[in-house]
């Protein structure tokens, strides 16, 4: 987790919560109108806080973006468990698929990924964020390629499947038809690109494993 | 093309040159800072107008992003040909994502997609944005499509390929492959982003196709 995301242990349960209030306050505006687009002023008046208390707990902007970034990250894995944690077999990666196109259809395909938008938005602009959001990332692909690396080693991938690489390919698949998504307000892109990069895999499924089935 | 990038036909050779020197200095500085962090006044100054000329030629700031979009759609779309009209064998397509890879490691991997990250900073707060952006995303998949399809129709891919939605999927890697390429600074997730779908493409080439090679 990034520093910025972390809470001062020196706080007081009251003193959490409200910085609590205000990082949520912060992610909300943020994932509506984006991070350039969210003053500092608009965050107090969500939060229902003084000027005073948001730079009590947060020096400036950036700082707070930090903190939002690292409760988007963990809002958006966590919203993808116990899944993400188990997507040792193709079965599993359907139904993660399916929770995912599920979500966007709630949505009305709006927002896009948290932290897919804010990586757009700051990646040029704020090497911190960048930093934090490449962090993320990683935790992100990291759980995808946890599963792919289990199939491999029990066998239901062939040997030579690159594991760590359709890892990757999953987490570009799902940014890709996200941002797809979020543009023409239809979840198409997300499927063809989930489905095709699932349907690879399937076929690389080990002989005994496909026996097996 | 949308609407927002159409030259207004009554405009002298200077006036062309005028507002087409605006377009490109707004381009240029919303592709460095984003769309929001690019003020009216950063424009007239990069492109050394008058402000009065800027308000002549764009009522405002939304209707002078519709035009940089229009342009970025054009200069992106154009860099790939003529690769983008051909992509109708597994090596054209081999091709295409070695100068797209190529163009982002010259570019030290900055910036990402000119369309993609307009349409993560604007997709929520610019409806006409949006649209264009999707015509723009649309115009893109299709000349993809289109190579996979006579692929298809010659007998290059098996009669039950989805053509169309593994034209969709390409494009998804790319621009999901783009994002990460740029919160990562480095190609890693373009290449297996893309090498993925190119994979499973080739996997799909028909019996006759393989046996010709």
């Amino acid at each position: 987790m990034s520093a910025g995301g972390l809470a001062d242990p020196g706080l007081t349960r009251k003193g959490r919560a409200t910085r609590e209030r205000i990082v949520r306050a912060a992610a909300a505006l943020m994932f509506e109108r984006g991070a350039t687009g969210t003053s500092l002023d608009e965050v107090q008046a969500a939060a229902g806080v003084s000027s005073s208390q948001i730079y009590h707990y947060f020096q400036d902007k950036k700082v707070l973006i930090r903190a939002v970034i690292s409760r988007q990250t963990d809002e958006v894995l966590g919203a993808q468990e116990p899944l993400l944690s188990e997507l040792d077999s193709v079965e599993s990666l359907r139904r993660w698929r399916d929770q995912i196109v599920g979500i966007q259809r709630e949505r009305q395909c709006e927002g896009g990924c948290p932290i897919g938008s804010l990586a757009g938005q700051l990646a040029e602009v704020d090497p911190l964020a960048r930093k934090d959001l490449a962090d993320g990332f990683e935790r992100w692909e990291s759980a995808i390629r946890s599963g792919l690396l289990a199939m491999r080693d029990r066998g239901d991938l062939r040997a030579d499947a690159d594991a760590e690489r359709l890892g990757t390919a999953l987490l570009v698949a799902l940014q890709g038809g996200l941002l797809l998504t979020q543009v023409h307000r239809n979840t198409t892109a997300l499927e063809a690109g989930l489905d095709t990069v699932i349907e690879h895999i399937a076929s690389l499924a080990s002989d005994t494993a496909r026996r097996l089935r």
